[in-house]
C-alpha cells in the first residue's frame, strides 16, 4: 500500500510499504477514507522532537471503513464507517471508566494513518462506528472528531468553561479554532480569539468568537482585560505548547481562573509563584478523545455541530509533502488528505 | 504595647513597641484575644525567605475585640469579637465578588498579629464579626478560621474534592490536618493522611482520616495506590510547599486527578510533561479566607465543625520564642498564643 513516511526532518514522502497485518485478536485493519496532518506532526517534521534515527510512518487522525477484524473483535464489524481516536484504549479499565482513556492501562499510541490502510489496536474499545450511510459532505466534520475538535473541547472542559464564562484562546491553529467553537458550545458568554491571520480570524468568527485580539504579550493581555471590563478571562485556552504561548495564557487570566492546555509542551516552564499568588489553576493534557466521542458525534450527526471548517485545504494523499509544507509555512490551517 | 519582633533568623522576641494607630478611615484597631504561629512564619524564622535587613513585627492570624474604628468603618463596631483573615480586602471589588479576596484590588498583606494590638486595614471588608457572647472554649476553633482551616479547605476545594472523592494529603502540619478535616467535610469517601508522627496521625484520625501512610516517595505512592484499588487518588492535597512534597503529590495522583496546593512554594519545579501526559491538574494558591468565612463560621458556631485540635500547645504571648522553637523543632503542631 501507499503510506506517508518521514525519512528525516523535512523529507516526507508517499512510499510503497507492506500492508499492515492483524497482530492481535483485538486489532482491526481500517481502509482510510480521510486522514489529516496535525500540528503535532510538525514537531518531528521540523526536527524538534529529538534526533530521528530511522524512517517512520506517520499520521494519527483518520476515519475509514473497517476492512478486517481480529478474532476477539465483537462490536466493530467489517464495513463499518469508523472514527479512530489518536490513542487506542480498551474502554473498560479504571482510567477509561474515569474518562481518561489516554491513560488506559492497555492503551497507547499507534501511527501510520496518513496511508491507505492502518492497523488499529483495541478496535472495540477505540473505534466508534458512525451509524447508517455516511454522506461524503459529512466526512470533514467526522474527521475532526479523531483528534482536533475533541482536543479543543478538552481544553475548554479542563479550563472549566461553562455557561457565562469569559474565555480567551491562545493559538489560532486548528486546535485553537476548535477551542473557540467548543467554548461557545459550552455556553461561554464572551470568547476572545488571539490571532493575527485574516483567514483564521474569519473562521474564529464563524465559530463564535466575539472579539479578535491581534496583539501579544502584555499588550495583548491588556486588550483582553479592556474587553472584559478590567480583568483577565475566567478561562484561557492554551493551544500551542510553547513557553511564550503559556506565558501569554497566564498573562490573560483573571485571579482564580484556569488555564486549559492541550498544546504538547515544548520548553514550557510554569511560573509557580505567579500561579500561587493569583490562584491560577492549570488543567488539561493529552485529550481523551474516546471519552467525548459519543456526545460530540451525536451533534455532528444531527447537524448542530460543524467543526469541519478547520480544513481549508484538501489534497490527494499523493501530495502529502505539499500538505506538510503548507502547514509548516502556515499557508494552510489544516490539510485533509484523501487516499 | 508588647509585640513579637523577628530581629534576625532565629532571634524572635517580645518587645515593647508603640501602639498601632489608625492610618486610614477604613482601618480598625483590634485587641488580640488569641493569635498563633503559622508554618509560613517559620520560613523567615529559618532565614529561608531571603536576607532580612531590619527587625520586623510578625504574625498574621488572630481573633480579637475591636478597640477603635476609622471614620468610614460602618459594619464593624467597637466591642465586636472579630475573626481576621490574614489578608485584608474590601469585599466589593471584582476579584472579591469572584471569591478571590486575596487578589482584591485594594487589599494586601498586613502583619503584627502576635501582639496585644493590631491595625487591620479595610476593616469592613476584612473582619467578620462573631455574633453574641463568645465562649472562651470556642476561641481555638474561631482562631483557626483566620487562616489554617480555610487554607486546608481551600486546598480541598481547589482539588475538586466532592462527595465520593478519594483523597491523599501530603503534609501533617496544621494545614495538612485541616485539609483532612476539610476533605471529609466535603464528602470524601476515603482520606489518606501521609504522616510519620504518632501525635499528628492521632489528630488526622480524629479529623476523619481513613488510612495513614508513613512511607514517602515511590513507596508511599505505591501504598496509596494499594489502598485505592490500584490507582492514585482523585485529589491530592499538597500542604507543605517544597519540591519534594509536590513531587510526592503528583506521584500519588491518578490520571485526570487534581493536585490542590496551599503550601507556599519554595523551590518547586512543576513536571509539565508528566502533568500533560497524565492530565494531572493543579489548582490552589494563597487561600481567600474571607470568601469561606460565612459558611465555615456558621458550622463552628453550631458545633458541627471543630477544627481547633490543631492547637496542641497554648502559651502566653511572653513565651512566643518558645512557641517558634517548638514549631521549628516539630515538637508542637501549632501554638496558640494568649496576650
Amino acid at each position: 500500500m501507499r503510506a506517508t513516511v518521514l525519512h528525516s526532518p523535512g523529507d516526507i514522502r508517499l512510499d510503497t510499504v507492506p500492508d499492515p497485518q492483524l497482530r492481535h485478536d483485538t486489532d482491526a485493519i481500517v481502509r482510510v477514507v480521510a486522514a489529516c496532518v496535525c500540528g503535532s506532526d510538525l514537531w518531528p517534521y521540523r526536527g524538534l522532537n529529538g534526533e530521528q534515527t530511522e524512517p517512520q510512518q506517520i499520521g494519527h487522525e483518520h476515519v475509514g471503513i473497517v476492512e478486517q477484524v481480529g478474532a476477539e473483535v465483537a462490536d466493530v464489524k467489517v464495513g463499518d464507517f469508523v472514527i479512530a481516536p489518536f490513542k487506542h484504549s480498551d474502554n473498560t479499565c479504571v482510567h477509561c471508566r474515569n474518562g481518561v482513556h489516554t491513560s488506559c492501562v492497555n492503551g497507547g499510541f499507534y501511527t501510520g494513518c496518513q496511508a491507505e490502510l492502518v492497523r488499529v489496536p483495541n478496535a472495540d474499545g477505540t473505534l466508534v462506528t458512525v451509524p447508517g450511510e455516511v454522506d461524503d459532505a459529512l466526512v470533514p466534520h467526522l474527521l475532526t472528531l479523531s483528534d482536533v475538535f475533541p482536543t479543543g473541547h478538552h481544553c475548554a472542559v479542563s479550563a472549566g468553561v461553562t455557561a457565562g464564562s469569559t474565555v480567551a484562546v491562545v493559538g489560532d491553529g486548528a486546535v485553537g479554532l476548535s477551542a473557540v467553537l467548543a467554548a461557545k458550545r459550552l455556553g461561554a458568554s464572551t470568547v476572545i480569539a488571539m490571532s493575527r491571520h485574516e483567514a483564521r480570524q474569519q473562521i474564529a468568527r464563524e465559530f463564535g468568537a466575539d472579539h479578535i485580539v491581534e496583539s501579544r504579550g502584555k499588550e495583548g493581555a491588556a486588550e483582553v482585560r479592556e474587553i472584559l471590563g478590567g480583568i483577565g478571562a475566567d478561562a484561557v485556552l492554551e493551544c500551542v505548547g510553547t513557553h511564550e504561548s503559556m506565558k501569554q495564557a497566564f498573562l490573560s487570566l483573571r485571579p482564580g481562573g484556569t488555564v486549559g492546555y492541550v498544546g504538547v509542551p515544548h520548553g514550557v516552564e510554569l511560573p509557580i509563584n505567579v500561579m500561587f499568588g493569583n490562584n491560577f489553576g492549570l488543567a488539561g493534557g493529552v485529550a481523551p478523545v474516546r471519552a467525548y466521542l459519543p456526545e460530540l458525534l451525536a451533534e455532528v450527526l444531527d447537524g448542530s455541530l460543524r467543526p469541519g471548517a478547520v480544513f481549508d485545504l484538501t489534497l490527494p494523499l499523493e501530495r502529502v509533502a505539499d500538505a506538510y509544507r503548507s502547514m509548516d509555512e502556515r499557508a494552510a490551517i489544516k490539510v485533509l488528505l484523501r487516499p
